[in-house]
C-alpha cells in the first residue's frame, strides 16, 4: 500500500484531482496494466473528461511526471545555515532512500517502469533528464558549498554528484528490480565513498 | 544497428536460431512494441512453432534472457595469473561500458525495458536476481585475491562488489533513459572511488 503524499491529500480542482487518481492507479497497477478507464474510476468522473484534457495514457502520464517533480522541487529545501555535510545527508536521505521499506513502494515500482520508457520514448527521455539534472545541481551546489568551507576536500563536485545521482538510480532500479535486499551495504559503502573521496581529513 | 554477438553468427540447432531471431527483433521493436510475429518474421518459420515452444513472448524472453546469460557467464575469463588491479579493470571494461558509444544500443534498450518488468513480475525479477548476483560475485572474488596480494586495501569485499554492481546498473538506466551522456564523468569518479577506497597506499 502507498501512502497519499500530503500535497495530493488537498488536491484542489480538476488537475488536482486527475493527478491524485492517477497517483493511485499507477501505484495498483503499474505502467503496463494502466488503463485510462482504471484512473477514470480513481477520478470518479467519465472517460471523457479525461480525453478532453489528454491525448491518451501517456500525455496523462507525462503530464503526472511534471506535476510530480514540481512538488519534488518544493520540498528539497535550499540548505541557508548549518554545515554542507550535514546537508548532503539531509539530501541523500530524501533521494537515497530502501524504496521497499517505506510507503513508497508502489510508486517506486512504477516510476521505474516509467523510466524504462525512455528507453524508446524521448518525452520521457526528456522528462527524466530534466529531474536527473535537478538532484544532480543540488547536490554539486552543496559539494561547492563544503568546498568552500573547509569541510570538503578539494573535488570536481559535478563528477561526484553525477556518480551519487548514478548510486541513486542505481539503487532505486535494483532494489525494485531484484529480490536481494541491497540497501544497507550500498548506503554504508556509499558513506565511506563520501568520506573517504570527499570529506576533508578531520 | 546491433551487431550479432559471435555467439549466434553460428546459431545452431531450432532453440539457437529462435534466439538469434529474438535478438534482432527485439533491437528492432524493443520489448513493448515486440510481437512473436515479429520474431517470427526474422526466424523466416511459422509462429506455430514458436507457440509449439512458448506460451508467449514473456515466457519467450525469459528463455532468451537465460540463453544470455549463460553465454555471457562463458565470456567471463576466471583470472589465473596477472595482478587482481588489472583483473578488476578488465571486469570493469566488460560490464561498465557506455552503452551509447557501442554496437550494443539497441540491446542495451531493450534490456533496460526488461528489467523494468521486475518491478511487477517476479519471474522477470528472478533473472535479474541471478545475473545482478553473478557480476557481484565475479567482483567480490576479484578484490578477496587482491586483498590477498596485498595489492587491495582490507576491505568489506561484498559490499565493495555491490556498490560497484549499483554503479553498472545505474549506469545502463541512466545512459539508456536520459539525454545527457554522464559516461565518462561515472567511469573517471568510479575509478577515483577505487584508487581512494579499493586500492592499497603505494
Amino acid at each position: 500500500m502507498t501512502d497519499t503524499p500530503s500535497f495530493l491529500d488537498e488536491a484542489d480542482g480538476t488537475r488536482e484531482e486527475i493527478m491524485k487518481a492517477t497517483f493511485h492507479a499507477l501505484c495498483e497497477y503499474g505502467y503496463k496494466d494502466l488503463t485510462i478507464q482504471h484512473i477514470s474510476d480513481e477520478f470518479g468522473k467519465s472517460k471523457s473528461l479525461l480525453y478532453y484534457h489528454y491525448d491518451g495514457k501517456d500525455d496523462l502520464l507525462l503530464d503526472f511526471l511534471d506535476f510530480m517533480l514540481e512538488r519534488f522541487e518544493d520540498q528539497i529545501p535550499y540548505p541557508e545555515g548549518g554545515s554542507a555535510a550535514d546537508h548532503l545527508d539531509e539530501l541523500l536521505d530524501q533521494v537515497l532512500f530502501d524504496p521497499r521499506s517505506s510507503d513508497f513502494h508502489g510508486f517506486a515500482q512504477a516510476m521505474v517502469e516509467l523510466r524504462a520508457q525512455g528507453a524508446h520514448d524521448a518525452e520521457f527521455r526528456e522528462h527524466f533528464t530534466r529531474s536527473d539534472e535537478f538532484i544532480r545541481k543540488q547536490i554539486a551546489r552543496i559539494i561547492r558549498k563544503g568546498i568552500d568551507e573547509g569541510v570538503f576536500r578539494d573535488v570536481d563536485s559535478r563528477r561526484t554528484a553525477t556518480l551519487l545521482q548514478t548510486i541513486i538510480v542505481g539503487t532505486m532500479t535494483e532494489q525494485m528490480t531484484t529480490d536481494d535486499d541491497r540497501f544497507e551495504a550500498i548506503r554504508d559503502e556509499t558513506d565511506r565513498y563520501l568520506q573517504r573521496c570527499v570529506l576533508a581529513d578531520e
